[in-house]
């Protein structure tokens, strides 16, 4: 039996909170004038407090060495094996602008192109269109109609758009039609089974009338698809650890995560003052409370070293309101790094913190990598952290007698 | 290759002698007045020099979060994977009172229950009854004849008793009788492959009249059963290891699990005194000595905090008894850990030590949660011990040229 089987048929209901709080992107690397991470940098007493009195780590969500993207991050954040369960790249494109997917759906991501009089690629993004434009061309997308399957299109952002395919006996088993180069033609979307084989010519007949519909439109004269991907069915919480848990995420993608393993998504704003709102809201409810912070990574990405810094002070100062709850568990940690220096998600492992009264406290005083590094729980999988959180809120009974 | 084939074809014999010192239930919580854990607070002068030694670690029976019961705490000591070897709630009740199975023997916990006059479960515990009554009613059930199958009952402890089906071509494979549940009837025993069929037809036959037997002895007028299993198989250490085992426990529970893995179980005292007489008896003719502790999890299941200590600094007076043996190795742990301020088995990870003069010793000065996480081993799987105590008494060859 896999590991998430069995942790799932040692679960039981407990009235026990916990409460989940992601700074995305949290880790870092040291600022070369100070020697100092993000972390390291910001003033937060009240996540130290918590660091003392609770227990801490690294976190890896994929092991040494291995960068993940926010899927797989959050994914093994859940407790799910970010190499078992795949999120395919258009599913995730979905998700991204809250698209009302259906089961059976496939969803690919597409790109507007320029080709020339031969067909040949010239531009991979159009010249990089303007969403407005993005979005007028989704519209005349839209109106066609091909046999066998109902394509619907959707504007992303800039030269980004989804294609979502709905339909009975459709499969997602496709090459991608973006050759993801310049001086060559699109590929015709190749079946990869023999079941694929009838989508595939409905994507290249959609294709064919796309490219008839665009003539008119340079630079947007053609469309790439690729990451045909199928919505993945994936156990919940609620049935693998008997939780009723809710997220409260700003972000479209992380909410379609979050709906995607069965947390109830509720509206909050955008700011981290009425996410902690929310939270306190939402606290009676539920069992499980799901907290995503956004501006952490963001800064982290534009390689805005203070704006990080200044992400997670706020997060910080924001911090008692979730304390006075005295959920019995509280996790704060990222799904990944992204340190300011690199502008990018990276490997590193991320700050991790557990406080509960049935945690068994180490000596670590503050919050940062450095004394992450030397907690209790050394350098550890992210896939741990679920199995930590439900034994702590004693929602696991014992293994064999 | 599975691990524990691969590390048995390395091992060799070797003069060497390992100490295996278990002390049930090791590991606990801070208390709440102090701080510090029930080891934190034992006054362990010899376990702290051994821990200076030697290298320290924190042991996890099954990984993080996960509970284990004693039967998968004590194989994963042993080196057996407690998720790839299963020992049934039958087969441990027979370790428990010390029945002498033999192979093949399928075993059943039993409890009295009361059943009213429509053959509904009114009390699962028969009301309690007396062991004295149990060891009776257990004496009228070994009376039953039925066909196809020896049924043997023995009585373990107030309403609890053991069923052993005895015989050729019988088959485990049976769901239990108790719904674990009042209001219902018990259920008939449900084959759950078709080898199973003629043994359930066979228990069902005995419980039927077991019934009959019953009926005049309200309120133990009837028996339900769960937990159908057969004696598992296990590679001794004899086999795998080349050792020549020997198990100092008093319980029966933890000599009939060292009985399981080949392990020599001779006979020794209850006190801790007198197990460590049996350790310096036995020293000359084995190589591999366990010797297991168990009122270190009764204090800590009984909440006593302060007997546990107790407990603790009794093992660590009696330690010179082993250390002036100078074995190879001595390794001193926990099967999991029972903090008194949870009264239970909980996840957390055991202090461990290996002493030997060929470790690497790390900065580790005493034996405590806290000391053992900065140790060398940090957090570690319970599974590794064993390869550690075989590799530091050159047990263990070279893998690969």
């Amino acid at each position: 039996m896999d590991r998430m089987s069995l942790i799932s048929q040692l679960a039981v209901e407990s009235p026990d909170k916990i409460v989940l709080i992601v700074m995305d992107g949290l880790g870092g690397l040291p600022h070369p004038d100070t020697g100092k991470t993000e972390l390291e940098t910001a003033k937060t007493p009240n996540l130290d407090r918590l660091a003392r009195e609770g227990m801490c780590g690294l976190s890896e969500p994929l092991g040494a060495g291995l960068t993940p993207g926010s899927g797989p991050g959050h994914l093994g954040l859940f407790g799910y094996d970010p190499f078992a369960f795949v999120i395919g790249r258009g599913i995730l494109e979905a998700l991204g602008i809250d698209f009302p997917l259906e089961k059976g759906d496939i969803a690919a991501r597409g790109n507007f192109c320029t080709i020339d009089g031969k067909g040949l690629i010239t531009d991979r993004r159009a010249g990089r269109i303007s969403t407005e434009v993005c979005t007028k061309l989704c519209e005349e997308l839209s109106r066609i109609s091909v046999q066998g399957v109902k394509a619907l299109v959707a504007p992303v952002e800039g030269h980004r758009f989804l294609l979502v395919l709905r339909g009975a006996n459709i499969c997602p088993d496709l090459a991608d039609s973006d050759p993801q180069q310049v001086g060559v033609v699109p590929k015709d979307v190749a079946a990869l089974s023999r079941e694929a084989e009838a989508t595939a010519a409905a994507v290249n007949n959609w294709i064919g009338k796309a490219r008839g519909v665009l003539a008119g439109h340079h630079p947007a004269n053609m469309v790439v698809l690729r990451g045909f991907s199928q919505f993945p069915q994936l156990p919940s919480l609620v049935e693998l650890y008997k939780l009723n848990p809710v997220a409260i995420a700003a972000y479209p993608m992380y909410r379609g995560l979050a709906r995607l393993v069965g947390m109830k998504v509720v509206e909050c704003g955008r700011s981290v003052e009425e996410q902690f709102d929310t939270l306190v809201k939402q606290y009676t409810d539920h069992d499980f409370l799901f907290l995503h912070i956004k501006k952490t990574d963001t800064a982290g990405e534009d390689g805005d070293f203070q704006r990080k810094v200044k992400a997670i002070e706020e997060v910080d100062a924001a911090m008692p309101r979730a304390m006075e709850l005295k959920p019995d568990v509280i996790v704060v940690t990222g799904d990944h790094s992204t340190p300011a220096v690199m502008k990018a998600h990276s490997w590193h492992p991320v700050p991790f913190l557990l406080h509960s009264p049935l945690c068994r406290p180490d000596d670590v005083t503050e919050f940062s990598e450095r004394a992450c590094s030397k907690g209790a729980l050394g350098r550890f999988l992210a896939l741990d952290i679920m199995p930590l959180a439900l034994a702590h809120a004693q929602k696991l009974t014992k293994y064999g007698a």
